[in-house]
């Protein structure tokens, strides 16, 4: 099969271009606007100096994460959720998820009895938009601990390890990378990947939208995921001016 | 008084830098990015082949608005409102504000039984969101008619007259134009005017937040508000391409 | 234009009857029925000991407002906002006005960490039902204060000056005083107008329902305003026993 | 024990004054003041025609009941269950327990598919809202489906039986009738009693608030209410202008 | 009329065969499952440390209840209240009716500052879930409070007196007792009765679903009525172990 | 290590004792309790002959699931959730899983435009309530076929292939099967596995909790999950009477 047999042209094993645009909006302490192609989520980290109630007095610290899409920020205009009274179920098992897999990418033991609140927002979407969020916000969040650290507050940044996350697939039969929009809504199996720059597995969400998925067909996607994550992180670092090892 | 008297050094009757950014996002009929300074709101404008059921079978258009903040838009956390699973009196008064007065500038018998959705949404919040929100939406308005108009769906946009908004309110005295957040929080009188391209008045709300404020108080503040909006509209006709006349 | 071209064959200046009926219930620390017409309006006042989280500690009061329609107080019966389970966006509008209306008539620093709670419950609607609540919403609120001026809670009614609240409108061209239901919904301009007994300006909000609205026209109606608003108070004033001046 | 045991000086078999204003409000097909003692309850009587999707083309009618109380017509303001965003369950239990007794005085076959909204607000409470809600609601009714008649829509009221509610109580050991609040908190058992003009039963809803209490003290509880609703009932008719019989 | 007219074959004064099944959860500190025929409901008793607001710092317990109803446990499935995001009214209702009918079964004084929460959850209906959930209740109550008296938390049972309830209505012109399904969604009129070991009354809820019932009626309902109590409590004490006088 | 260090004393690769009993309740097309352990679920089935919105007039049917937890069903009673006025984010998440696993597992194309709702509604908690909900509802789903088959409404079920779930994890450094509520609270890895027949993936969701686990563990989780869902898959078609092949 031809490496244009994807809509976008890509290779199997290609990423869309990433952006990561840090100090985005001026208020939160971190926020970066993150774009996968032609998807584009604004995520900040706002620090609040104090914990949920289950955690007062523990000395520790929280990390927690919301996420929404503007009504137009796909095809046909969405109702806004807030005008309808609720999050959907999809909104709040995406929070979830993101806030999942912050929590296992820095300390709470190490920042005092605060929160980190993460915000991710979807101004436009094409798939991929929680992988995004998830890698937009590692970048945020670090930015937000800076500034605790510049403040004097912390005297390290909390960090275990940088995680990131991306979207694979089987499209046409074939494995393949970070998917978009017109992959995504037709391929038979979808799966979400949230790594640490060590290669471990904070994540994996598989599911077979059509039929179902063998071992050899979970293996192949696994290591494209591993490729995927492994530059993205590459990236993370790169535009918070830290060294790649 | 010195010119220095507002704290962003400038005169009272300056607006701030205001950009117009047109197709910011690719899926709505029209979208704009528009900035007052450090406030800046994604305005979007969709169409819906379809009106509510007050107006089925009546041969006429409508539109509607609504608005939101991203939580981290402003200087401290808010709580996001489809979380807290209603919108506040605020933004239903905004969102009221903003449908009124676009209503007021098509001709709703003009496009058929459709609907034009506006969505106003502040990544970055600085004072005069309202006011911001309805001089984008003009813009992302007009896009989204223009595109109807490419399609063939109308034979001419269907515009009674262009409009803008602006705040004006009493700083220390002295009546200045296009408040930022400092200028408002600490205001005696706020008023938001809303304005056609013939100098007609679509909406004025003036609110005395400290003292009350008299009749000649509310000329002055009204002069300058129709100075504000004439170079808002002149902006507005500017990105489209169009004639000032 | 002869002066019957008014449905109830008012003149373009002339008020409606206005009653103001004090000790309507009998739980209430101030409680009026204020007729205009055929609208008539429950207004209560409500004193609690205690003030929102905001204020707690800083030794200052608060007055808040709310509003309410019963259901069949208009020509058709409307839901119940209980039953919907959420207040419209026009309710939190009305009663984000009338809280700014009444805060502005009193020192909120001289009745202690205390709320006055307002509640303005229309039975029966004929337009203007905003103004009516307001200027009854005055006087239930004047005799709660005397009621804690009696028990000796405080030294003095904490008042800084009488408000009350009138609509104005372009109704076949003209400008006219205090617009009932028929006027209201086929007016080109609608305003209503906060005043102070001084004259001076509280709230002007006005809507161009139908034309835009120039200046002259603005000023007419203004001036209207504050000829039916100087009655409303000495009608106030009058009810509640108290020199004019 | 003296006959002034009771706080009002009442005889235990005594109501207390009741007066029912019909032509309260305007708009209302019926609309009814109706005072027991210094409760005082707005029945409203709206005639929609449509009927709920359950009865629809089936060639009857329906009746429902909603009630509510103003915030401030009790001792205590309470919170507004509008802003609360929901009714509480003495509140839908009250509306259910109207609506069950309206529909057992008329006949639904017989108006054909309209629906007959009852609204009962309180607007001052002091015992027995719910008893005085039945007993006004009864002459609304009557008086919408009058309008009805006089528009020719029917050929007769499709009435069955004047209904009437009371309450009854064991107040310090004495059954009595009609209790006002003060007995109403402290009495030992509270019944509400639901009886047509033949000294049928509708409802009969006892609860032991206290002691529970034995077959003699219910028997005597029954008999009094059932003399108060026969007086309730001659007064329905008397202010209907309709014979006794 | 031959002793089959009832769908079931039971006499006028039979119960259905009613099962009452302790330790049916693990958890819970009490539990059990209640079956009249084929009405199942598990009934729970949880025990918390704490007391509502209105309570605090008095020295005294609580007990309040709250009832579901499993969406399949009906002939047709209903909507989930969860995701209907509201309980209805009718449920309301009933939980309101066994929170009142435990308090009066035992002594709030006695148990110190501590909730009782009963949770009745019907598996499958066939009539008379309410009356099922008070019965079963008040064992897994009792089990509940042996556990704190178990504990060494308090020093006796507060046990007042067994309640039990049953339901009681005309069916086809004759009284019968403990309706199923089939009986009650016929039946003239419905009455639900809570009554003590004693025979006195705790509730007696009558409702005329079709024609008004007359006072013999009524008194031939109760005494079925109390019939079917006495056995009822026979067995709570049966499978309690606890002797019968 | 010894097999007992697993508190249940079970071996790494051993189920629960799994129970699943038909029938369960009389109303529902399927009824299942499932038992894996001391978690017990009811699962029902229930037929709906119409379709969401969006498959109406496409000639295919819809299956969905609802998940709840009885408020004592866990160690600490939780609030319910109809109470709150919301479903939590996990119980979301859940029900949208159980929905999918299901649809994979019969063929929507073939029952016409039908709805089965699965309603999973949990008893009794002790970890592995989703793996319980799903095994048990292929069963409770295939009843609910089955009967419709009898009816000759299809002509033959529409069975893709056998579903079951299990979890699996990483317990004190040893992957384990089928976690109880003890070893679910203290894993460093947690991952539920749906699998059919021919042992082929639906969904796979992992989650480190603690630490980042690596391709060689995530391999042998998904090789004891293999294991765990033949046995499973067997004892389905077992109680249903089928063949095994």
């Amino acid at each position: 099969m031809s490496q244009t047999f994807r809509p976008s042209g890509r290779t199997p094993d290609a990423l869309r271009p990433v952006v990561i645009n840090r100090h985005f909006t001026k208020h939160a302490e971190g926020s970066v606007l993150i774009e996968f192609g032609d998807t584009r989520v604004i995520c900040t980290a706002s620090i609040e100096d104090k914990v949920p109630g289950f955690l007062k007095g523990k000395g520790k610290g929280w990390m927690t994460a919301e996420y929404g899409m503007l009504p137009r920020s796909t095809h046909t205009r969405m109702d806004r959720e807030s005008a309808k009274g609720k999050q959907s179920g999809r909104t709040q098992e995406i929070q979830r998820l993101i806030g999942r897999s912050l929590r296992a990418a820095f300390d709470l033991d190490c920042f005092g009895e605060r929160t980190l609140h993460i915000d991710c927002d979807v101004i436009q979407a094409d798939g991929g938009t929680r992988t995004a969020a998830i890698t937009g916000a590692m970048v945020a969040a670090h930015d937000a601990f800076s500034k605790l650290l510049g403040r004097g507050v912390i005297s390290q940044i909390p960090l275990k390890h940088f995680v990131a996350a991306i979207s694979v697939g089987v499209y046409h039969g074939v494995p393949v990378l970070d998917l978009d929009y017109l992959e995504d809504s037709t391929c038979d199996t979808d799966m979400n990947v949230v790594m640490t720059e060590a290669g471990d597995f904070i994540e994996v969400q598989g599911t077979a939208e059509g039929a179902a998925f063998d071992r050899a067909a979970l293996n192949g996607l696994l290591d494209l995921a591993g490729e995927g994550i492994a530059d993205l992180i590459a990236l993370q670092k790169q535009v918070l001016g830290l060294s790649l090892s």
